[in-house]
């Protein structure tokens, strides 16, 4: 993501830090208000979260309160993402440092209502955890000390979800399977899914928890399918906020949609006039896209650099100027060649390649070891956001199969299409509007 | 690990960014150094270490310090830990967020003369690389922008490796196959190997970006064996620098040795004057310990607690106190029960259960997925450090595999020991001593 962009989401997250405390304020007891001012709650927010989690330790909740006062929780541990609100979260705002794909199948006999009960479970926890509170009953504990660290849980409808439950006649038009590509080597077993939950934070352990409970209370209404597990840069690492680098050492996003754009929205989100139950939602393409590195790490410099169209080092293009500079698809070299070669990745995925279709991806890194044959298994769990994968993914997708020079070096493995609803407000769940509609 | 020796840490890594700076300040050229204070310096160390990975990029160094100098690298990216000293990083310093363990079995053929080219090799990336510098030769690119963030590389010797070298006769009597314990369930696929690489970092880009480097230089010479991926808390997760817990969530390490008790050098490196090519060196075992989440996760939290002796909210004994009061195992509860149950973890880990033997516990949590009945494949990458596994890790877990409560819930599923020998000097290479001695 660029930083226009990524400088906004941070900047929304410390907005969200403030709604927090402010929720936090509400919720703390007369002893915890005690002598905090309004100003040092906002830098406790995470604090407050973090305590809230403590179980099973009398007065331990008054002792971690004291204990905030002299070092309050730091930007990353308190940061939040509201759960509530008009879209669901883990779309627009930035990509995590550690993030969780898991695929679900509808068990043999479960039903629109189970489903509704589960979806209202999940939607209920996720509320408590992004928050940074304890969820109610049991709790493995894992997320213990540690604030909600920008977690983010999304949940979204696969095709199968709607025969499954009867609501066939409700299933999206813009959920018609992908077409196949000249360039896919698919695994059906980490394809697909009827329900998907996309989980981020910027701690392991905060990611994990979520994880858990969330397959846990999946019980007998949903199996497990598939789950991957991908990671981003840690922050910090960097000077500033900077576009992603992904495995192949390219700084990948730099012409994402920004929320700043105003086509952002229409790009992104179904309407919310649009009167269906996906109103204000998006769709999701996931694409498990290994990367063949041992093949890439053999190219020089300079043939990198042409296949993507960008310089490494700084992810100017090559057309000149900074990584910002808009990318010249005109420029000719002083020898009469396109400074952009006619297969450079950022020339046949461009938006003025394909009629103006564009997607948002937010995707993160994986690297699950080695294969048999010694080869990196490796690459980027590839998510792409959009209000009409037909208009998104797809004809990109068409494009780059049969003009990139980057697709020699990438093999896609798996493939999904999810439905993912718009956010639901505080009291309701997500996909109620489907499930009760 | 408990808080005095993350505490120390924190102090000896703050020290470190300064050394770090100052080398900084010395290859700095006369645009960069101009201007900048001392003091600026050492809040811009890790930027300079940055600025000097970029690749290709005319003019990219002074741009980019000059950018710098309005944002400076946070702690996270700026953090270094060096290379060269009398014992080899990764062992007495904090484990970091991320974590790559990799074991090597040498190719047929590969002799002394070619593993002693190798591990000149390892160490001379793994010096620049902890330094924040650009390696030598092709570079991938994938740690551009980011600073060392703590990267520490750890290199180790296991049995087969004194064979295949002609070695035999130096190999150490400390490094007897570990004994069989009847809680294992090993596979031999991911358990010892000749050569074995601990790489840590706090970021997993800088992480990845040296696992890549350090496996192509191993070309024909060594071939991957296994490989395990781990995590720790995000720095700045938490309020303040805590104990580290486990995907139980129970803090874990509380009870750790601290390079501040008088008898750490003496119960984790071999003597330096003992003579031989050890000196200073450790042994690690290294075993990956699966969890049994699903039967933990059952338990109560009470029945939990009593299982390891210590509360879960705050890690304190069950004989009183806070996390760091000393565990009591004689304390008697009012109805004549003990405290500290019989079969409680920390009872039966504990020195003075085991004649005093202790060993730095040093682990990363791992998390691949679920298995095929659908459980979690999740657990620990439990590294343990000593002077002698004998009189370490083998009479510890001997009384564990006996008597432990926590043995039930927990299989150890890979298993290995390296003997890691100690640290090296600029111009040097780890190991040596052994393969010129």
């Amino acid at each position: 993501m660029a930083d226009q962009a990524d400088q906004a989401g941070q900047a929304e997250k410390t907005a969200k830090a403030g709604q927090q405390a402010e929720k936090a304020d509400r919720k703390a007891g007369p002893d915890e208000r005690h002598g905090l001012s309004r100003r040092r709650l906002l830098g406790t927010a995470g604090a407050a979260g973090a305590a809230g989690l403590v179980i099973g330790g009398g007065g331990a909740l008054a002792a971690g309160a004291a204990q905030e006062k002299r070092t309050p929780l730091s930007g990353v541990g308190s940061a939040s993402v509201p759960f509530h609100g008009k879209h669901q979260a883990g779309i627009a705002d930035p990509a995590q440092a550690c993030g969780h794909l898991l695929a679900f199948d509808l068990a043999p006999g479960a039903d629109r209502k189970a489903a509704a009960a589960l979806l209202r479970r999940w939607s209920a926890t996720a509320a408590e955890l992004t928050a940074g509170e304890a969820p109610k009953g049991d709790d493995t504990g894992i997320a213990l000390d540690a604030g909600p660290s920008s977690l983010t849980v999304t949940f979204g409808f696969g095709r199968g979800f709607f025969d499954r439950t009867g609501l066939a006649d409700k299933r999206p038009a813009a959920l018609e399977p992908l077409p196949a590509f000249t360039a896919d080597a698919l695994d059906a077993k980490r394809s697909d899914g009827d329900l998907w939950v996309q989980i981020g934070s910027d701690d392991p352990l905060v990611a994990f928890h979520a994880l858990r409970l969330l397959q846990k209370q999946a019980g007998d209404t949903a199996r497990p399918r598939w789950q991957m597990n991908g990671f981003n840069r840690t922050p910090g690492a960097t000077a500033r906020p900077m576009t992603a680098r992904n495995l192949m050492g390219q700084m990948d996003g730099t012409n994402n949609p920004k929320p700043s754009d105003k086509d952002f929205e229409a790009r992104v989100f179904v309407p919310e006039d649009s009167g269906d139950w996906m109103a204000g939602g998006s769709y999701a393409v996931v694409r498990r896209i290994r990367m063949l590195l041992d093949s890439w790490d053999n190219l020089s410099l300079e043939r990198q650099e042409r296949v993507i169209g960008r310089r490494k080092s700084d992810g100017a293009p090559l057309s000149g100027g900074t990584e910002t500079t808009p990318v010249d698809l005109n420029k000719v070299n002083e020898d009469g060649s396109l400074a952009i070669a006619g297969d450079a990745h950022i020339r046949v995925a461009a938006p003025e390649s394909n009629r103006g279709a564009a997607m948002v991806r937010r995707a993160f890194s994986y690297h699950d070891g080695f294969l048999d044959d010694g080869a990196p298994d490796a690459g980027l769990l590839f998510i792409a956001w959009q209000a009409d994968p037909r208009k998104g993914f797809v004809p990109v997708q068409r494009k780059l199969d049969r003009g990139d020079g980057l697709s020699r070096f990438l093999r896609h493995e798996s493939s999904a299409l999810f439905a993912v609803p718009g956010g639901c407000a505080e009291g309701e769940y997500v996909g109620q509007k489907l499930l009760e509609g």
